[in-house]
């Protein structure tokens, strides 16, 4: 018999968020899990890395894993220590999430949960990251099941393409309500910030980060955010290469400088 | 005579770091300088905001610009304060930097300075992230200063694609060494990490991150890797988007999940 796949998951809302909790469980079903992730949310933390400080993991056993550790680095810091650090061998699958809140469109650049699919992709595995579009700690990850299920298994069975993960998301909607999933781009989106000024017991100001988001092209047919208001899944494959290829020629008079 | 271009400043190091100090009196020959920065060191922290804390920002006169902050959040948050909260005008151009090290290749993900740049893009503004391959911090910015005044003000004067935003690199070389400016792509490349375990006073472990980076394409002659290496100041057009786009057809068996 063929030693079974080890999968290993991490997240950003924390080791101790209900999305991991069922990640770990649902993903146990295809193979070895190994939970290495945040000891505290971590949300919004994109692609940092911890290089100004130290990093600390301790074994905790929250989620009956084969092997499990709470971090107190970013989601990335998480992959890198697992792969670099814990792990004897290469995981098979990065699995990172659910996360409690949507990362389709721009998103993709603020969420710790696709950094550290990204990062996976970087280490050369095939990774996804999964985000549920609810926001709430009660959010009910049962009803995609069948599909997240089916995404782990097809993502193990089939290759994924060198360097990319899989950025997928979620509708909120009952099981029966899903129409299936769409292979799809990121939406050109942005959030337009407002920054709430409050006063401190001591009548210093400080400021709470609020937005709103912003959908550039809800025309287009062939993006995440259009996928996700129609009732599908929505799954961009993603990668690290932020180069705009398109202005590489565009952009060649700098070089008379 | 028209009105002097605004040119918002942040950097990744801090705003007491000598690269933004050299950054904003250079560009202070070309415009109205404001500086918005993070109050203390924040390498590493990617595209990072803070959602799960709140921002303080402290008027400071370090730099003798027309309106100077330094900021509790990350570079990201300061582009955010700086576009949404600060100033009453749109800047006509985002500066970050002088970065003490290298942006190239992979780095860009991990950079507060190149994630400032692209969050200045994302918000509509021409917008640079420059980085000087010399992580002392007495580095010397001088030997580049006919380009950086050169890229400066070819950005104020011919528009940038739309989104687009340039990291620029510049080679640790003397002024005479230069060969010129190079339009090139990232580069496919990664860190292999090390975590290098102590033990803390109290017989705790804990770790630091360390790495090695490695040059997937050494042979690439259209990268940022290469230009550096060859004595070229490299330009790589910077985007949010990171959709595989050449992936979409080959995960089309994702749809019939």
């Amino acid at each position: 018999m063929p030693e079974k796949p080890l999968i290993l998951i991490t997240n950003d809302d924390g080791i101790f968020a209900p999305g991991i909790s069922y990640l770990a469980k649902l993903a146990s079903q295809f193979g070895r899990i190994v939970v290495v992730a945040p000891d505290k949310p971590q949300s919004g933390m994109g692609h940092a890395i911890t290089i100004n400080s130290t990093i600390r993991i301790q074994k905790t056993n929250y989620h009956h894993a084969e092997l499990e550790y709470a971090c107190s680095g970013t989601p990335v810091d998480c992959v890198k220590m697992a792969v670099n650090n814990i792990l004897k061998k290469r995981p098979d699958l990065v699995l990172s999430g659910i996360n409690h809140g949507s990362n389709s469109s721009i998103n993709v650049i603020y969420s710790g949960t696709m950094s550290a699919a990204i990062e996976g992709a970087l280490e050369g595995t095939p990774s996804i990251g999964f985000s549920l579009c609810d926001y709430a700690m009660e959010a009910d990850f049962t009803q995609a099941e069948k599909y997240i299920s089916a995404i782990i298994q097809e993502s193990l069975v089939n290759k994924m393409p060198k360097g990319v993960c899989l950025n997928v998301n979620i509708p909120n909607l009952k099981a029966d309500d899903f129409k299936g999933i769409k292979i799809v781009r990121q939406a050109r989106a942005n959030w337009v910030e407002r920054f709430e000024e409050r006063k401190d017991p001591y009548g210093r100001n400080y400021y709470w980060l609020t937005g709103e988001f912003v959908n550039f092209e809800p025309e287009s047919t062939d993006t995440d955010e259009w996928a996700l208001a129609n009732g599908y899944l929505s799954v961009v494959p993603t990668q690290a290469d932020m180069t705009s290829h398109k202005s590489l020629n565009e952009l060649k008079h700098f070089e008379k400088l």
